[in-house]
Formats: C-alpha cells, structure tokens, sequence
C-alpha cells in the first residue's frame, strides 16, 4: 500500500467497505474513520474498518497522506472546506461522489497548491446503506471513474486510480462532464424509471407481482436523502435522458398500438442484444 | 394428488418445472410430456420431468384427468383445437398463459360440454427459458391467479386452485379481464420499462453500469418470441400503462427541472414506500 495514513470521511456502505478490504490486505496501513454518530463509529471499530474513529474531521486527517471523502454528495465540498486547513501538503484527496461536474471543479480551488483532489466514483452501490452492509469484496470487478482535468496532478491521478485498482475495480479515467453525461444513463436514469414504475404500480396489482418486478424496481428502495442531491445536481443530463427514455417508449408504444409484431420483434431484439451484451459481478 | 393422468404440453422452463415438482411429491401420478422436439423431450425424460413423452400433442391427452398447456400464448387455442377430439370427458384443461382476456372466452367455447377449461397463470417465470432452467421449487411462494367467468365449472375451477396450492404458489381468483389489467401493470409494463432502459442508454455506457443497471434491465433479455404474443394481445392494457408511465416520468421531469427537492423528495419516499411494502420470494 503506498498509503500510510488513510482518513475515510464518512464510514458507511462505501467508506466501510474500502476500511476493511484495506485492513485485511495492508494491516499496517493505519486507517482513520470519521463520522457524524458515535454509533456508526463504535460498528466501525467493531467490524474492523478502521484502527481509529473520531467525530473531528479536522483533526482526523492531520498527517493523513490520502484522505476518502465519501459523504453523501452534498455534503463533499463543505467537508473539504473544513478539513482544508488541517491538511498535510502534498496529500492526496479523492471522494466517492456520484456526480462529479458540479464537485470537480470546486474540490480542486479549494485544494489549492497544498493538496491534490482527484475526483472517484467506485460504481460499486447498492440500495441499502450503512456500515452494517459494508463487505470487502465490494469493489471486486466493479467499475470506478476517476476525473481528470487540465488541473489534474499526474502523480495523484495515478496513485488515486492504482488505489482503486488495488481494491478490484476497473478503473477508468474521464473527465467529469463525460462522467456525468455516462453515469446519467446507466444509473440516475436508471433510478427513475424504477422509482417512476413504482408510482405507475396500483397497490391492489402488487400482490400479483414476482420476480421481474422485484429486480426492475430494487434500486426504487435506495434512500431519497442520497439521490436527490446526486440527481438535481446531474439535471441537465438526467432531463435530456429522461427525454430520450420517453421518446422512446412513445415509439414501442406506437408499434404496439398498431399491433406491429414485425417491428416490435426487431426492438426487443435489439434490447436484448444490448442487454446480453452486457456482464457484471 | 388429485390426479391420476397429467399431460403437460410444452415441457419447457414452466411445464417442466411442474412436471418435476409432481414426480418428487407424488411419484404415483403419471405424467406424460409433449414437445415440438425430441431433443426438449430427451431432456425432460432424463431430469425426471415425465414419465413418457411423445411429439404427439393428439395421442398424449388419451385418458388423461388434467391437461395442462404450457406453450407460449400463441400457440394456446391452436393446441386445444387440436387436442379437444382425443379429450376425455369431464376432463380439466388450463393453461399457464401471461394473457388471459383474449384466451380463456375461447378456450371455454373450445371445451364445450366435453371438458372444463381454466386459465392459470403461474407467475414464476424467468428471463430464461427452456427445460434446462426447471426446477421444482419454482412455484414455491409465488403468486398464481387462476380465472372464473360465468362458464367456467366450480369444481373444476377448485381442482386447478388446489393444483396451484399444491405446487406451492399463493392463489388468486381473478376475471380474465381483472387478470389483464393487473398484469399490465407488475409484468407487461415492466418488461416494455426494461427494455427501452437498455434502447436509450448508449453502448458505450454500458461499461460504467453496475448491479442497478443489471438488475434493473434483467427482464430485457427475456425471449421476444415469447414476449411479443403477450404484449400484443393485451396492448389496450399495456397502451393504457406506458401513457400514466409516461405521464408520471414527465411529472418527476418537470420537478427535476425546477430543482424542487421537496416534491422530488416526496416522489422518492412514496416510490420506496410501494417497493419495501412488496415481497417475494
């Protein structure tokens, strides 16, 4: 680990699940764990996740040579200011965001000269939250986007990707506005055609409901608080996706409507190929 | 087991799955398999689905107290057709169609005075198909609505329910009508969601995708040939269900677009709320 001293910013799912790969493969590797509740700190020390817990972000990265912001998305930048003057210079800072065009640009200004912020978002979710899920293998064979900018540092940028690599992902670099427009597709997109399917659902059909309906809308039970700030903050993206899933659900409508089996055969072709095509852990 | 005599046609995901869940529990009944290929009948005969099996859909209903067609929909009515001059008097046919408004009026009439027709649908398939994918306890917890209309006979109609019962599902009596309208709405829309998920988002995307993309578009890779009868013949229903899921996608748009957290919020929470209150097994 090239790491000495790791302070992870928020230990929930994310933030505890890279604690304990860490610790279980770089036990020398000290890890400070910050959070807001002391009950979230004592299942982090219990489980393992990391050597130290303390409720003082300030005081948690004194030293710290890579510090994991990995609060919810709103809360990023606020914490970066607070931690900033407390920072070692040349430490490298990276978050766990899951939008990165409006948290980049910001984290890198107020990182200034003293540090480097590389931005990261380990696609590696699920829709319950909490260091009581977090697992060490979270990360195997996930992919994690990390930014790059025209103010990226080179060597912060390869430490911080060697990092998640190291953790198991598949790593790739983009810069944060490409990040945004992908991620609107595969994920925020996503969490609003399961959510929106949810509200079409009445109550009285869900007891006829099975597994395809279970799957389709599982990500509909993630927690609001975290999607709502990751959602308006990627809104551009997320309308114009939005627009598209609509436009083209008019068009499979339409063949339905004219009873087209012809061309309904070729679209639902189509999507499965997409689908099939398409493997993940 | 009630039944001494069982023909499945069509020995595939769903009737080979019966098949085996019957021979385990009550090795005594006898039951005889029909496919349209010796391979799939190869197949059942050696994972122990059927105790004999023929390409013969007409021999195979010869003294046989319960037929049980489990073809995809479009080939529903042309088997019964077929069937009805070799079908024992006051025998009991079902189905396990995903439709039943445009099958079981016909069925019923198909039947006559000769035998009693009623629809089931079991609802435990799966994005797979085949006799590969059986297994007994597919039926276990899950829901199965079995239909009744001003035709269809009481004991028959109690006979398919108890069948259900038997092989683990959760049973409900619905019109085919009511079934429909249900339906649409936890499977048809679902699927129709799923797929155009996988249409909009770009192929170049996809590499950034995780479990909520994964999950969320399973359902896509379903067999379209089995899809397209499904969809088509219920398309007054589905037609309604893309319009109110259009009209709910376009609402959280227009709140997406006014930055609103509040309402976003609420949307959220009443989508998690419908989705948490849902189990299946």
């Amino acid at each position: 680990m090239q790491f000495k001293k790791i302070t992870i910013i928020g230990v929930g799912l994310i933030g505890g699940s890279i604690g304990l790969n860490i610790k279980k493969r770089h036990p020398r590797t000290e890890i400070v764990g910050v959070t807001a509740h002391s009950k979230t700190l004592r299942a982090a020390l219990r489980c393992g996740a990391v050597d130290r817990g303390t409720l003082d972000a300030k005081e948690s990265v004194v030293g710290a040579d890579l510090i994991i912001i990995a609060t919810p998305v709103d809360r990023i930048l606020k914490t970066l200011r607070k931690i900033m003057p407390k920072v070692k210079r040349g430490c490298v800072i990276t978050d766990v965001g899951s939008v990165k065009g409006s948290i980049v640009g910001d984290a890198e200004r107020l990182a200034g000269n003293k540090a480097s912020f590389i931005g990261s978002h380990p696609m590696a979710g699920s829709e319950k939250r909490g260091i009581d899920e977090a697992k060490s293998g979270l990360f195997k064979g996930t992919p994690c986007i990390v930014t790059k900018t025209s103010r990226s540092d080179r060597e912060a940028l390869k430490k911080v990707r060697d990092f998640w690599k190291d953790l198991g992902s598949d790593t790739y670099v983009l810069s944060p506005e490409e990040h945004d427009e992908h991620i609107s597709k595969v994920s925020h997109l996503v969490h609003i055609a399961a959510a929106t399917l949810c509200l079409t659902t009445d109550t009285s059909s869900l007891k006829f409901a099975s597994s395809g309906f279970r799957d389709t809308t599982r990500i509909a039970s993630s927690d609001s608080k975290l999607w709502i700030p990751i959602v308006l903050s990627n809104r551009l993206n997320v309308i114009k996706d939005i627009n598209r899933y609509i436009a083209e659900l008019g068009q499979i409508r339409s063949i339905i409507a004219s009873n087209d089996g012809t061309r309904l055969r070729k679209k639902l072709l189509k999507a499965k190929a997409i689908r099939d095509n398409f493997e993940v852990t």
